[in-house]
């Protein structure tokens, strides 16, 4: 009997904020394929010898997505249960529709389950909603880390700042300094209040708020490192208007 | 003693998609306050003995906001350690924001809890990736439901087109054909694909897919009733393309 693949999003780093589904696969699975995003509390709940890191190969480099795809493959073909942890949300930003459709064009029986993404729980650690009445009727989320294959940004970011929404930007803190720039660049308000939001729900968590104008030398000065959420509009001022 | 208010987001729908604390929070709780949008197989599972439905006064009108605050503040204040359960996430389009304000300035201790958005969760239930590398660099989530005290739309449809993102909208069955005629006058392809999933994840689950131009028709004969999410962009043709 073959296999199936559970491709589970790990939330934002709390162990609490796993979904009972995936808390109940992690303890079920034969085998957890992950790298460093779902974070060391909730990898250090799974057994060591079910673990798999495909993160990194011997060397540092990254292992690259066809051999994580060939091997979740073979081990679903080897009759194994297996969870594909990812950090977040696998269809936000984490390459889970790419890994989907291999599994379908390899006729391995799967399931998505989704998990919490960071793009939400970090600014709502941070006492921050996403979308408010008063602030914003549409939120949007981006990714600062972009595919380096592709030859310009996909991202636009005129179109972003004309939405009127929040912006959230995930993996956001080393390319802070050009979208702030692209945003002003598009006419929105330097004085829009800008959050930055570090290590949101885990231990370590912290908080760093600004403006579009400010916000690059906020980071500097507090000393926010990755993994951080950044989240552009209205929403992020919420407690300085209050 | 006074309690506390957890502003808990109860996902979309599947008791085993709540995360493993809203799980322990509602066993654990006095009250639990909520209206109709967690769903059945939710509300099920918490004893009727703490249950307390704001969703509707008798009459069949909806509980003013402002009631259900004071509400909030008053079992806080008597001890009570309640949840406040919201359909989603409390700030994903919830009013958690604003009930979240109020509790701070009556000085009521509160946690807010996060829960999966069926933004993402319904789209994930029919196999649809909100964003993928090939198809989205960035994912937008708006309401169908606008503020009625609103004198327009505070939704640009033009600049939501023109991100090139996937666009989400929640609530979005009854003015399907007001925003799919937006974006079409807003220049988007009118072949571009459209999915609705109507109880995603809950048992009823059903998807319709079609396009700009043919997806109000699709939705009357397949009768895709509320709630539902409706998904627009690449995504949501992704296993047509496959």
């Amino acid at each position: 009997m073959p296999g199936t693949v559970y491709l589970v999003g790990s939330g934002p780093g709390d162990p609490d904020l796993l979904t009972v589904k995936a808390r109940r696969l992690l303890d079920d699975a034969d085998v957890v394929l992950h790298d460093k995003l779902p974070g060391p509390e909730i990898l250090d709940t799974i057994p060591e010898a079910k673990r798999e890191d495909v993160g990194k190969r011997a060397g540092g480099e990254r292992t690259p997505q066809s051999e994580i795809n060939a091997r979740l493959v073979e081990l679903a073909e080897a009759g194994e249960d297996v969870v594909r942890l990812k950090g977040g949300d696998p269809f936000v930003f984490g390459r889970g529709g790419e890994e989907m459709q291999y599994l379908a064009e390899h006729g391995v029986e799967f399931e998505v389950v989704p998990g919490i993404t960071s793009a939400i729980a970090a600014p709502a650690a941070a006492d921050i909603p996403v979308t408010h009445r008063d602030h914003a009727s549409s939120v949007s989320f981006v990714t600062g880390h972009e595919d380096p294959t592709k030859e310009e940004s996909a991202v636009d970011w005129d179109a972003l700042a004309a939405t009127g929404g929040t912006i959230v930007v995930l993996m956001g803190v080393g390319r802070l300094p050009d979208y702030t720039r692209e945003l002003l660049n598009a006419g929105m308000d330097a004085e829009t209040p800008v959050a930055l939001i570090e290590k949101g729900t885990r231990p370590g968590q912290q908080v760093a708020t600004g403006t579009l104008d400010t916000i690059v030398d906020v980071r500097d000065e507090v000393g926010i490192e990755p993994p951080a959420v950044t989240v552009i509009g209205g929403v992020a001022g919420l407690w300085r208007d209050a």
